[in-house]
This record gives structure tokens, C-alpha cells and sequence, in this order.
């Protein structure tokens, strides 16, 4: 053990914004989410692929439901600005109201997608003369802060979910025929080793620290990272196919219980969007040939799990990804690159930091999803936001190239379950040093 | 017994059409089916709200599928208009390729409403054409004309199922809020005798006989029918609602096995669109106050058969039925009234014939969904149409209020599962005579 | 159409039995079911292999129960023999109580096998000495003979239900490793020629009528059977085997949609207990070769259907199989010829008549199970035993090598489901004539 | 932190057993098995409540076919015992082949209970002979420890699944009526306080350390513990039941998502064998009063999460425990205290140690069942035992009153899935401190 703490740096202190800049930062992601949904026509903005997913149209009611209930409503006689509609917008936030069922949401075909995106602006309209008014306090300024963080949550789900949709359909529609490609070498992967030490992981709570991190992200503490290897770059899809030709599918003795009863209930042998050829993929601009160099995605932690041990190695438990990210640029192929799609960058290990970290694909760890000690939940409805799901999931770590650069740190969880495969999802290999 | 045969008039025999008089029903028939979906947006025809249920624009789209495949498709050198929606829009013909999974035609944004149209015309430019062009063998002009059948068969169901798929919107927005009502007073309750008798029953098999009906309501043979009584009209609402009030759906000992399980497991208490204070329903215009003298509609069979034991009386059997509607007009209220709902008539029994036989609602009858003696399929993929149903359904007879009268005669069988209840479906009781 | 009414002879009329004659015959039939349950060690009478089916140990109480409830406890001041017990032996009679949960009958391990069989014997000594006091009313003594027809019928279910569970153990144990076999030669296949006639079937209402039936026989009433021909006896093992040969369970178009559906969950490819070589199968006497002679066995309705589409014919309609039986003794291979498998005889049609009609398998017929019009199910509880299961199966005729002979006559209806394949079940042929 | 390592005492060095100390050991054990299940009627021991419990005789089975296949018959030329039963008893190691399927175990009437107990003889001669030999290896002796530990394991499964089967049976029967009661007081609940410190967790990996352990219990190594507070002793049935009477079982915010989804699915009112008036709950000798001070019991992760958060506390983690159980004696109510059931014990706080960490209760801690950093699972087959559960399940700690006391140490790692309800699982309160 290293003889002292060894302290990565936490974030620096950040100013709150003031209510003119969160009204352009409102503005800017608020448009973004509609320039995302741009290309979707009314029908496929109403298309529930499986429960877990939503429709695009509620992607866009949704978000803006939640600025209503928790920023407009909540002030002195204000009522939803839709009321029939507060119930349909609902996701799951049982103390204000009922919420229609998750998986009967492809059924809204009313409102419609233009009377969603009225309601949107009917909605932005209002914030926005509430920023304007200047009169807002400290809490409702930091629900808007949450809301447009809500947003950018939804805004990759949105595409996550018309993916998957748009694929379920055997013409196999694309998003976006037209999305750029950026072919790349994916670099000889290296091991980047890293002493035990005592790190100070998470961060500090919102809004009493000024930078935004959700509650699931604090408190800041410290923890033990044994020592330890990682990979230099995510998996490769050229590396997954040498798995599945080698039988990776087909030998229980890689998977877990639970992972193998999966791959022989549904019959798994690829990633979710591969074609039965193994050299081509759906994407968001459709079928396209398979990047051998590219990250690996649409992988479940179950495949990343059996991948891992096939190579003889591990996932990372999640500090020791947050570690070597601690400190790191939060660069990469976010969902501005345009591109939708996971890339190869060529970089290798700079600094004796691991490469690619941020963006491209959200790398599965090791680490269930767990409160940290000291964890408390915010106050009120919102409450629900996080806490409620610290059972039966995974944390993955970095984001994807679905990501708004803006919404990532190193000390951002995302959690998904075991068997999901249709968010960007790949992985890095860890492993042990004695 | 009676002494001698009694023997309904069969159905006068009916020139076929000539090639210009098909043409003018073709383009009515497909006409009105646009006209149906009028009302509905690209989302609303998107939507799928169970499994058995298909959304509107699939339902434009199989119809006009049906006359591609087995009308143009099946000359000399014609591919599929759009083979690439070939597979999309199959039912169920496995022998003219795969189908479309039908729970999932609900997922299909593409191709669109519009393009979706478009194939309709495309469709109906070639029909026409080759109908004009007037050297069409018998064989693909009775396809034509079986098509047309086939799409008034799925005219009826884009409305059920419209209408379930609104129901299930908590908004319960209307298909059309402006249709008319048209109040009426149900007629005082009578029974029809009717004596022992072998009768003639359904239809002589087309198109060797001229007049349509499907290969299920052929051959035209002999049955006994018993002594028994027929209802002068459907039962009523009024009537259905002192069933409930007496418990009704509490009582096991008035249901069948299957039907008792289906109510403790889905937890009915009443039929599928009435409101829970018994007073009002969903109908197509909207939630509406329930009218006491109207049928009562959307009941299973299950309810329908636990309603008739309650009353002390039973279900028609299918050939009591047919005996008593041989020779009677069919005239009622179908799909052409408007209404889109069921209406009480206040007719009685007239010229001892029981009143309201066709239209309103589809009867229920005790008869299971079998072959005649001596039932031959349709030749060929055709021969899906019918038969392979022949288990597990229940036979219905007469029309509602959303068939097209001209689709309708007393041999004409629907059928369909014992538990289903969003069809237009009612019931008239019957009883035994000594 | 004959021009007279061909009516073949209803049973003579029997004289209800004496109480002594009666409490002979319920000595023999209650110790029968002891001697079948004799070969079974108390594990083996606990196994419920899947929720249709039914332990042996719950089979020998629920009938016994069926005394104690239905003849005991009717008495003024009786309560059951062990009214903890009341709960876990009734099976359905919700007007009596609240019945154990039909799929977890197989938890029970108490009471235990010998305590059910002294449960057995005091319900017994009851029964016998209300009879021997010989001041029963007409009413109990119905119901002591309706208990024993339901103890017969209870006799088969012990046997089909021992043979699924023994099967469901990878060992394959047998019942009885010692049965005897009987090889026959099946004779070739003829067809016999009905004319249309209106004949009687059905039987009369017992107990007004003094030989014993079902309700669900009753009425006896007029039915008009068309022209047909029925072959001479059941399909047999080799004929079977020529359907599976030839494709038989990979042609769609062979099969009802439901059978089907059925084929691709199940993966069914042979009847139930056949092995995969095709050539033998698991018998109550463990797995013996098969005898192609001997009558197919073991197949669903579905499958009874495909095979006679296969073949060009239909299964028999209820009414034409029991117009060829009427008049015919009831003779053939029951569960007294101790076989314990169907077996073939070698006889062909005599007299004009079909062979082999009663035993060695329950014959599917192309009836589903409904009401004889004038239907009346027994009054107060006993009202529950065949009415109510009157939707969503159908009906077989003429028992089997399981079945007590003295349980059969030719009105009598069993029914099962139609995936149902785990009773005795084949088929005969039957065809249209012009 | 504390600026120094504090570091537990790990347990001291063991010498290995000598063969003839091994057998002594083998006896004892084997033995003790059979006295659990002596008080089952062969009935008893066939019964399978559900899916994840096995019958009592597959448990002698199982534990005896671990001996043969993994001691016995990797001896060359030595086949299973009885090779038709290699299969049946296998649980789930794929790479010696097929299991038969775990939820089917209760289907098994053959082999009988008494051919049972004859294989378990037949296995113990030969692994006793072979013991006398005194020519075994070291993995061989090795793999016998390993077999006894697993026996253990078994013991205490034993026990829970057959309340489980008994309390499926309505008429409620004991499994000893005679279990001797000891009431008690709960003492009054405090706090102990632990600084945060670096300790090692974990144990030493076996066989290389001669202290038995299970590979997921190492490698030993350094954790960073917080700062936190320890409950003196485990909640009690008390103080559930305020839980139960302030509405914990109806508001939604005391769960956690997935928990609050199986309390509305599973109609979850109160722990798994407490009656209906909260009074009363079943055990292994039958339905007793409920003892107010005695541990709560048989409660899922789900309902203790809740209860903590409503209790305004939390769940320990697995490695809080460890450090306040490290050094302490493995005293408590174990399966050899006979009662079978937890009990007050009145003790409280002792040295600064929580009390009652042993026995009693498994405790649910926050910690999901994850790879310790470094883990190797054990080589070959017997690398299927721990590792590919490590998904989806929450590790528990500190023995039960059905667990055997030479079983236990401080880092054993018990695991279920989070709605788990049958086994003698509690909790233990933890909250953080500043």
C-alpha cells in the first residue's frame, strides 16, 4: 500500500450560473432535444419497442413535464399547464401522482407529436419568464439545473430507444442516412498499472458543492483501490469477433448463472445489432459494414462479463475507472461529433493514463449500483430520482458517443441491469496485480 | 317432429358481376375504407393495442396486400408492388412466405401512412387496369371479388380495433365526437316459438353457386333443429345492468369454468367500455351516457353465457339462428347508418319473426366455430382463409353496427375467441320448448 | 335424406339396483381402485407431474371424499369424516367450499398415503352401513351410484396420470414392469357407409330413467347425421408412423392455427410417449417396442386432425360415432383385459358395423363439447360436474385399455382439451359422401 | 481516517486435518444429515415447494453424489456409483454434464428415500475405505473437506426449504412438534460506534491456507471502512411489527423500486410466515405465538432496506460487519441448540462488539455479492461452486439457528436474490456517522 493518500483532484469549485446564463443554457439544450428528434416523422416518434424504451414523443413530453411539475408548479397557484395531460408525462415519481404505465406509452397517439412540441414551447415559454423575472430562488434555480440535466439524460435515451426501435422494423429504416463515418486504427492495447492507494472518490453534493453531480455521486469519500491494470482502450469489435469465433457463446464455463440462462433463453450469439454475417451492423444511419477497429457495443454486462474472463482478465470496479479518470479532460466522440456511432482513435495510453475514457461507449464495471456511504437522496419527489433504483443494476462508467459532453464527469454513475444491450455499451479490460 | 322438410328459401341465384360492374364495387369498396380512416392521424393509425388488434394503417395496407398477392401477383411475370413490404403485410398465408410477426404491427412507422396510401393506389391503378382491359379468367376475377369481401371484413375490424386502441388512452379521445345518436325505446321482450323441423343451412359453395359467401358457410345442407324460442330482439342494456346489479359477476356458480377463471383473473365486473358508475361507456364518438335501451355490446361469451343462465334462458344455437333469419331482409343498422354504435329499434317481433337480427350487434351464439359436413377450403394459399380456425371460436352471427350491410346474409359465420369482447358483440337469449 | 326416421334402440330400461346390490357393487369398484393403486410406493403417489394431472394418493381421496360430502355429510347432523380434510380433497366444487389449488396437489405430503387409505376405509364402513340400515332415500342412493361412476372415471385419470409422472423420471420407471401384451395384426382399413338419417342419440335423463348417465348425455333427442362413412377401426402405429414420414408435423398446412402454434412452442414431432428412434415408447410397463398394429395413441385433437387431413378424411362428428355404436355390445380391450395399452384385434367390420369401437382408445371426435338442447345439469352442487366445462374442449368416444368396461355405453361423452395428449387418445377416419 | 493500518486479527493458522481426524469429521457430519432429515416421512422428503428449494431427499442425494463424483470417482477407473443417477443428482455443474432440471427435483418418486439412504451408505463405505487407505492426496482430502462443507451448506437448506414444503400445506404440519422454546428479552438496542479505518477483510485462500474457506471469501485484503454505527443486536420481531402498523408495507418511498414492485405483484403485507393477525407465525414445530423480543425473521433484502430507511438507518455493508465480527467468538444460536428458530438472547453491547452476530439471523447487508479483488474460483469443476452466482444476488453474513456452528467464521459470505423470504434471514442496523 502506497504509505500515503494518494488524492486525485476533485473537481474545482464552479460559480452557480447566474439565471441569464442558465436561460441560455436552458434555451441550448432545449432546442438540442428537438434537433435530435428532427429527423423522426410523427409515427416514428410514437414507436415502444419494449417497455424498457420509450417513444420519442414522450422523450419530448416527459422532459418537459418534469420542468412543469418541479419548476412552474411548484410555485404558489400554479397548475400543470396541461393537467389531463399529468399523468401520461409521469415516469415514475409515485409522491406527486400516478403515472401511465411504462410500457403502454407507444399508445399515445394523442396529444400528437405537434401538440407535444407546443406543449414544449408552451412550457419553455414559461420557465423562460420565470428566469426572466429574476426573482427565482435558490431552489427552484437548482430544479431547472436538474431539469436540464434530466434532459440530457433523455436526449441519449431518445436515441438509444429510436435505435432500437427503428431496427425492430425489418426494413430497417435509418435515423439518419446521411451521418459522417470516421474510420480509424484502433491502437495496440497497453496496461496501464496503478498502485493501491486511498483515493478520494465521488462528489461533493449539489447544490451545496457548485458544480452539478447527481446525489448518487456523493458524498465525496475516501476509498481503498487495490492494486491494479487497465486497459489502454476499450475492446475492439475486431477483438469481440475473435471471442465469438473461439465458441465464446457457446461455453457455459464463461458466463455467469445468470448470464448463460440468458443466452439460452434468447438465443444469443452476437451483439444486439450485428447481422448473422458478423461483418455488418445497424446503426443510426443503418446496416453499415463493421468497424473491426471500432469500440464494441450494444454489449450486455453479462457478454462484457464472459469477454473479460475469456481474455483472462476482469471489468474494473468502478474506482478504479473513476481513478485513472480523475484529473483526465472530459474529451471524446459525444453525440456533438455528429458521428452516433462508436469510433477507433488511434490513441494509446498518454500520461499513463489509460485512453478513450470518456465517450464512445459507456464502459460496464464490476461494481453494482450502490449507495455511497453517507448517501442521502434529494429532498421531496425528487427524492426518487436515483435512490429508488439501487437494486439489481450495474454501474457503467464514461459515456458514449451518444452523450452530451456537457452532461459527463469522472464521478458520473450511470446504471443499467445486467441483461441490457441496447444503450451504447461496451468495455475495458482490468486486472489484477499481485 | 314435423312431418315433412321444412326448408328455408336458399339465397335467388346471382348472376356474377361483369368486369365493369367489379370495377365500380372495386373502387366504392376501397373507397370507403379510406373514408373510414379519415378521421384518424398517422399516429392514431400507428397504434396497436393488443396483440389480436392491428392498427389502422396495417389494416389499409394488408387489404390492399391481398389484392397485389393473389390478383396481380399471381400473373405471369408480377412481382409484389413493393417487395420489400411483402412479408410486412401478410396475415397469416405461411404458404405464400412469412409474416410479419402480428403482435409487433404495432412497431412499423415505416413505411409511412402516406406511403401507405400511395401503395393503395398503386394497387388499385393495376387492378383497374387489368379489369379494364377485360380478358381476366374467372379464377382472378372471383379473387377480386373475394378480396373485396376481405376488406369488408377488415372495414369492421379497423373500427373495433380503433376503437380499443383509443380506449386505452387515458385521454379516451374520440374517433369522431360529432356522430349522431339516435335514441329509441326497446320493444317489450316476446319469444318466438319455433317447431321441430329439418331445415336447409347455409350457403351453396362459390363460386360455383353465383352468390358470394365463404367456403365456411358451404356446403348448404340438412340439420334438425329442435323445438325451442327465439327473442323478439337483442338484449338490452337495461336488461344487462340487472345482471350486474344482482351480482352477476360475483356469482361463480352462473358461469362457465373458463369464464369464471377469466373474470377472477382480469377482475371484470362489467362489459369492456362501460365506466365504473355503470352510466356511461367509450363508443367512437367518445365517452357517451349509456342508453338503457340500446343492446348491450362488447360482452365475451363467457358474459353473454353467464347472463342467458341467469335469465333462465340460453344462447342460440348457430342453425335456430340462420332458420329464423332465412328469408328476412337484412336491414339494420350496419356501418352505413353512421351511428357506429348500437341503437335500440323499439321493433318487435314482426310476422313471427324475431326483430333486429342483422346489425347492432353480433350475436353470440352456443355453437362452436366447426366445419359443415362436407366443408372444402378455398384451393390453394386461399385456403387459409377460413378453416384452419376451426378451434377453440365460437360462432357469431347476424352483423353490427360497424359491418357493411352489403357483406352480410344469414348464412354469413364471424368467429371468435370465447374471452374476447371488443368486438361489436351482444347477445339474444333463446329457450327450449317441451 | 332416408324418408323415415332410422332410430337405433335406445338401452332397455333397467331397474335401479337394490341397496344390497348396491353396496356389492360399491365393495368392488372402491376396492378396484385400491388394487390399481396397489404397485405404487407413497413417493410415487405424491408425484403431480404437471397441474392437469393429479396424484394417485389425491385421487384415492377425492373420491372418497366425494362419499363423505356428497352422501355422508347430507345427513342431518353429519359432519365430514375429517373436516380439515374437506378443503384439500374437493376438487372444483366452489358451491360446497373453497377447493386446495388443483396444481399444487403434489405439495401434499400429508395426510399421508396410509392415513388417505384408512380415510378411505372410514368413509367406506359409513357408506356400507348407511346402506345396510336400508332406509336410504332415493336421492343418497343416486348419489352413491353417481359416486361410483365418478370413482370409475377417477380410476382411468390414476392410471394416465401415474403413466405421465413415471414418464416425467429420467429412470422411466414402470408401473408394473410385468403387464401382459397381447400382439395382434391390425386388418386392412374399410370404409363403412352410413346413409343421412335423423336417429336418436343421447341417452335419457337418469335418475328418471334407471339406467345410469351423465347429464351431459341428456336428453336423448333427434339429430339429423348426413351421409358419411366412419373406417373400420382406430388409425394404428404404422399408419402414424407414415404421417410423421412424410412431414407430417413440418406442413403448416395440415394443421388447425392452433395446433400449430402448438407444434412450434412444443416442438412437438411424435406422439407424447414415443421415443425418438421412432420405435418404441414408454407403456405403464416401462418402454416396449412398438407395436405397429396396435392403435395410435397419445395424440392431441390437433394431431388427430392433421392426420386425417393428411389422409383425405375428418374425424367423425359425435353423432355419427354413436349411430354406428348404438346396438353394439360393449365389448373390446378395457382396463379388466389388464393390458394397460391399447392393443390391435385383428377384426374388421362385422355386420356392417365399425370394430373395435369401446376400448383401447378414447377417439376424438370433430364435436366440441356443448349442451344437447334441453340441457338441465343436476341440481344443487352436484350441478358443477359437467356443465360448467362446457367451453374449449371437445369430445372423444368409446373409452379405452384404461377405462372400466362397466363405465361405457355408446352415449357416452368424455372430453379434454385439445393439446390434451396424456389420456389414451387416437382416432378413427371418417369421410363425406356425395 | 486513522493515520494507522488497524487491522483485524485474521484467523490463526490451522493445521490441516490428519486423514483419520478427517473421517471422524465425515461420520459426524454425514451422520448429522441424517438426523435432520429423520423426522420426514418419505413423503415428506419428496415435496418441492417452489423452483429454488429441493426436496429433503434430493439433499441426501445431492450431498452424497457430491462425494462420489467429485472424491470417489476421479480415481481411476472408477465409475459413478450408480451411473443412472449421476444425472439426477447433479445441481449445476455443466462441465461434468447435464443436471437434470432443478425445478423438476420434486417429480422424483425413484429412487425411493430408502435407496437413498442405501447410496449415501454406498458412498460412505467407499470414501471411508478410502480414508483408511491412507493413500490419498492432497487435493483428494481436500476435496473431501470441501465436501463437507458443502453438507453444511445443505443442512441448513434442509431445514428452510422443508418449512417452506410444510407451510404449503394448509393443514399447516410440524416438522417436530416438540422443538423446545427459550423466550427471552430483547435488550434495549444501542449504538456502536467504529472510526474509519483501513482493515483486511476476507480470508486466506484455502487450500493454500490450511483455515477452510470458500474462494469467494479471498483474498484476504485491505478495505477502507468509514466512519459508522453498528446496532448492538439484530431488529426484533417488535419492532418490524411497528413497522407493519405505521403503513410500511403501503408507502411506496420506504422502498426501493424493484422491492415496492414485488410488494404490489406479490400482495406483500407482512414477513413470509407470520399469520394473518400478526400474532401468531409458523416454525419448524408447527404455528406458535409470536415472541415479540426475538429476532424478525424470514424477511427479504427488500423489506429489511425498507425497514431500515424507515427506521432512519441502513443496511450494513458486508465489510462494517466483517470488521465488528472479526476476533469475536462464533458463539450463538445455532442449528445444535435445537430450537430452530431465533430467540432473544438478552445480551447487548459487550466490549464495545455488537452482540448476536452469530446465529439467529442471517443479516442482510447493502453489499452485493461481487469478486473480491485478486479472486480465483477453485480449479476444474468445482470452480462452478461460488463465482458464476456473483450477479444479481446480496451477500448476507453471520449464520443462522439452522446453521451449523463449525460452518461459520466471520467472512463467510452467504448469498440470495433480494426477494429470498425462506431462509432464516434478518437484519442488523447500521447508520453513518459524521
Amino acid at each position: 500500500m502506497s504509505s500515503s493518500l494518494t488524492q486525485p483532484a476533485a473537481a474545482p469549485p464552479v460559480a452557480p450560473p447566474t439565471p441569464s446564463q442558465l436561460a441560455d443554457r436552458y434555451r441550448a439544450v432545449r432546442n438540442r432535444t428537438l434537433q435530435l428528434a428532427a429527423p423522426l416523422s410523427a409515427e416514428d416518434a410514437m414507436v415502444q419497442s419494449m417497455p424498457e424504451a420509450s417513444p420519442a414523443k414522450w422523450h419530448l413530453a416527459h422532459t418537459s413535464w418534469f420542468f412543469d411539475r418541479f419548476v412552474r408548479a411548484t410555485r404558489a397557484g400554479a397548475a400543470p399547464v396541461d393537467p389531463d395531460w399529468d399523468h401520461l408525462f409521469n415516469s415514475y415519481y409515485r409522491s406527486v401522482g400516478d403515472a401511465h404505465a411504462q410500457a403502454r406509452r407507444g399508445l399515445l397517439s394523442r396529444p400528437s407529436l405537434a401538440q407535444v412540441v407546443d406543449y414544449r414551447r408552451r412550457v419553455d415559454d414559461a420557465v423562460l419568464a420565470l428566469l426572466d423575472r429574476g426573482d427565482l430562488d435558490a431552489g427552484t434555480l437548482q430544479r431547472i439545473e436538474l431539469g436540464l440535466q434530466h434532459e440530457q439524460q433523455h436526449q441519449e435515451l431518445l436515441l438509444t430507444d429510436i435505435k432500437h426501435a427503428l431496427w425492430c422494423n425489418p426494413l430497417r429504416p435509418a435515423y439518419d442516412p446521411g451521418l459522417p463515418q470516421r474510420p480509424g486504427v484502433a491502437s495496440a492495447m497497453q496496461w496501464i498499472a496503478a498502485d493501491e492507494a486511498v483515493v478520494e472518490a465521488g462528489a461533493s453534493a449539489w447544490p451545496r458543492a457548485a458544480g452539478f453531480a447527481y446525489d448518487n455521486e456523493s458524498p465525496r469519500h475516501r476509498v481503498l483501490v487495490g492494486a491494479h491494470a487497465l486497459a489502454s482502450r476499450p475492446v475492439s469489435n475486431a477483438e469481440y469477433r475473435a471471442f465469438i469465433d473461439d465458441g465464446g457463446y457457446r461455453t457455459a464455463g464463461l458466463w455467469l448463472s445468470d448470464g448463460w440462462d440468458t443466452v439460452e433463453r434468447e438465443g444469443w450469439c452476437r451483439p444486439l445489432y450485428w447481422d448473422e454475417g458478423l461483418d455488418s451492423e445497424f446503426t443510426l444511419a443503418g446496416t453499415r459494414p463493421l468497424d473491426p477497429h471500432a469500440p464494441a457495443c450494444h454489449l450486455s454486462l453479462y457478454e462484457a462479463d464472459a469477454f473479460a474472463r475469456w481474455a483472462g482478465a476482469r471489468l474494473p470496479g468502478e474506482f478504479e475507472w473513476e481513478r485513472a479518470a480523475a484529473g483526465v479532460a472530459v474529451d471524446g466522440n459525444f453525440v456533438e461529433s455528429g458521428l452516433l456511432h462508436p469510433a477507433a482513435t488511434g490513441g494509446g495510453a498518454a500520461d499513463g493514463h489509460p485512453a478513450q475514457l470518456f465517450g464512445d461507449v459507456w464502459e460496464w464495471t464490476a461494481s453494482a449500483y450502490a449507495a455511497y456511504p453517507g448517501f442521502r437522496g434529494m429532498a421531496g419527489a425528487l427524492g426518487e430520482y436515483n435512490g429508488k433504483f439501487m437494486s439489481g443494476q450495474q454501474v457503467l462508467r464514461g459515456g458514449s458517443c451518444a452523450s452530451p459532453a456537457s452532461h459527463l464527469r469522472a464521478s458520473y454513475r450511470n446504471f443499467f441491469r445486467p441483461h441490457a444491450r441496447w444503450q451504447f455499451s461496451g468495455l475495458r479490460l482490468a486486472r489484477d496485480r499481485p
